[in-house]
């Protein structure tokens, strides 16, 4: 059994997460999406919360699994049996970086595969961070995430308006 | 008439700024500066301070006008009937971000146009956070800012040292 | 007048170039597109035929033009009077290219400019190259070039039978 | 059952190119090597002569297969039932151009994805282009291909000082 | 004389730290490692330290100094006599920041040259952002630093626990 | 001693080359510069009439000599002595594709380093690709190669001309 996991922040899940997650369901056997810590200081949601939107918007997917990643995703891929890492690459300038992390890897878990595929064209503009930019001004986010992202941003911002009251 | 915006954060004002906004003023019926918020923690000048060093030293520019932004450029330009956004590149992987923040953009006003202009050779190398980092450590940014930024800047440590006392 | 020059070699004509060429049109108040001998070896329309081409597939953009180049762009363009060359990007490494060409011209007619333009993230895997690609194995190129080019290719490849009888 | 197939003209076949065929052969089910013409004009080893050492040299791999491609390898693989094409990429400018042809292959195939492995370090230098160059210069080329295909050069030159005489 | 420096911050030191280190050694008559402050926020080790550690682990090499910089790596350059600064590239992104630093320092040193030298393949991975990462997970870092820096490390971790407690 | 090569095709010899050959003479004590075969197929000059701009061209530089290379860089350098090959770096591209050219080298030559300038902002834009198309229109070269190119130009071409006559 093939089995791949894609890591991530998904600090919002956007539209090229799915996309991703559901071309990488294709050619694999079993795809476990791995939610990680942000590197950014403040987060939207939740690790957990997080996971909840991912196991909403992957349901349909047969093969597709959602977990919480506390380590390196290497190590959690040699701990489950997975042979790939999954990665996607909006430019070139992607790449190399993602080389890097993918070299460090191998030094881990020489067994393990890192495989890149390419944003899709429609979604090669979008990123969390971008999303997170038209958030904080109002802008309109239709295209970049799922309605039910979009509801759960809704909750998120009045939940913090009842706090701070 | 056709109008663009030039959105930056300004801080401080380069020779390579200002050479990029007098070609863009030899392209187009009108150009806007945009001062935006530094993405930086710490800013060198105020928006408002960055504002007038640009209405200062583009003063000689009959087309060109400078605003503070609040909010996205793109919504910014759509606001103002403005079709182009203008921005300037150094290198390959310079390009690789933009686009990607202009593909957002397309989003938002499908009928906005983002430009790119190369920074000229000899302004290639020069950014603000490289001046930042030449006035961090008391060297000579003759040939990286004009002389008024200069004195700006020196009026601005001397308030700094004032206001510790 | 803002006026600008699009050159290329355009073997042939793509639903990319077409792309560009509206979206210039709309930032410049004349735009002149200019048909360049091909730096392949064997071309598959003559510059003549190109022309032709692009004159008919932008009969509707009221302010393109369409001309021949025989020289260096920049020079066409000192003559005719255009302010701008643009120029298309599709990834970091186009720019790459494009600034040592625009450098070039920039010792020319130091008052020219070369702006750049995305490709549109649906044609951004567009080339005349692939396009030809296609051809040479017969694959299905509908979303890749205009009706109107795939019948010029049909009475060229029937020619070319003809002719060899 | 997930099938791949790795294009390629492996002209000739590099170290490079057996450490992508061994790491696609561990994430796939079935992969198949296709052997492409070559871009450049003058070959080193006929279409014929690169299969078999390609069948040799992927003896030990059960799940390898070699094949000669007539056409674009988006076509053999929907009409194989592969869902993947596998590409190796060195560095990002790699895959500015890879990227560029799997947008063009998505338009004959939706179903299919492009993956793409990292080059391992040891062969990022490593292309059929720098082998040639060696071979031209009587350099060593150990490090660059297996002990086979240094034989069946040998031959191969042998061979043309025959025909020659 | 032909005198070099090395400037970075080094926290901590890597094995591709020192593979630049003792091929640069090779090509020029004294080089001098200059330890900077960190970009990041909070560092592993004091620049004392890491000055400590440079010096252990180039003992072996006579034309190798080890110093700690306070401002600008041109002036010190300039100050001390050296014409060159090496900078090591991992891919071409690098290259693009790098030349803009060393654009800058050319206005500083108009006599003084920046040269690059590629990362060893096997150190391209390599870099002591990702050996922090790997550190905070407690990862294997046995092929990254020497074993001279696990002990400091270790030594470090203990420090921090006793003065905890 | 320090002894360097750089190696080129100098067909023709540009401001550029020479740009390089003074900086690379001030961080060696002597420089070989090695004229190549052309990878394109038709020269303007001979490899004879090459070494004889170059030798003409760094006159002054008392540690600069000009050789024919006759087979790859890194033989030619191991062969004399040579510790390092000098390479010239437009932009980030460039260095991918030099960094496979080196680490080709580093297999037959392990001691060997190859170390790569940045060409000068000024000179960014410069290739012998450029001059030749500019020499093909008629275009104004003054700023790209020497007065003496120029001369040996003019005498090229009117050779060809009383040849053709």
């Amino acid at each position: 059994m093939i089995k791949a996991v894609f890591p991530g922040s998904f600090d919002p899940v956007t539209l090229g997460h799915l996309d991703i997650i559901e071309r990488a369901a294709k050619i694999t056997d079993m795809i476990i999406v791995l939610v990680c810590e942000n590197s950014v200081k403040q987060s939207l949601f939740t690790l957990g919360e997080r996971a909840e939107h991912l196991r909403y918007l992957t349901n349909h997917l047969p093969n597709a699994n959602v977990d919480i990643l506390d380590g390196l995703a290497a190590e959690y891929a040699r701990n489950h049996g997975a042979r790939m890492i999954i990665r996607s690459l909006r430019c070139g300038g992607d790449f190399d970086y993602e080389t890097q992390v993918a070299g460090a890897y191998k030094k881990l878990s020489p067994e393990l595969e890192t495989v890149y595929l390419s944003a899709s064209p429609e979604y090669s503009y979008l990123s969390s961070t971008v999303v997170r930019e038209f958030i904080k001004h109002g802008a309109n986010i239709d295209e970049m995430v799922h309605n039910y992202i979009k509801i759960k941003l809704i909750e998120k911002q009045r939940g913090s308006v009842d706090h701070g009251s």
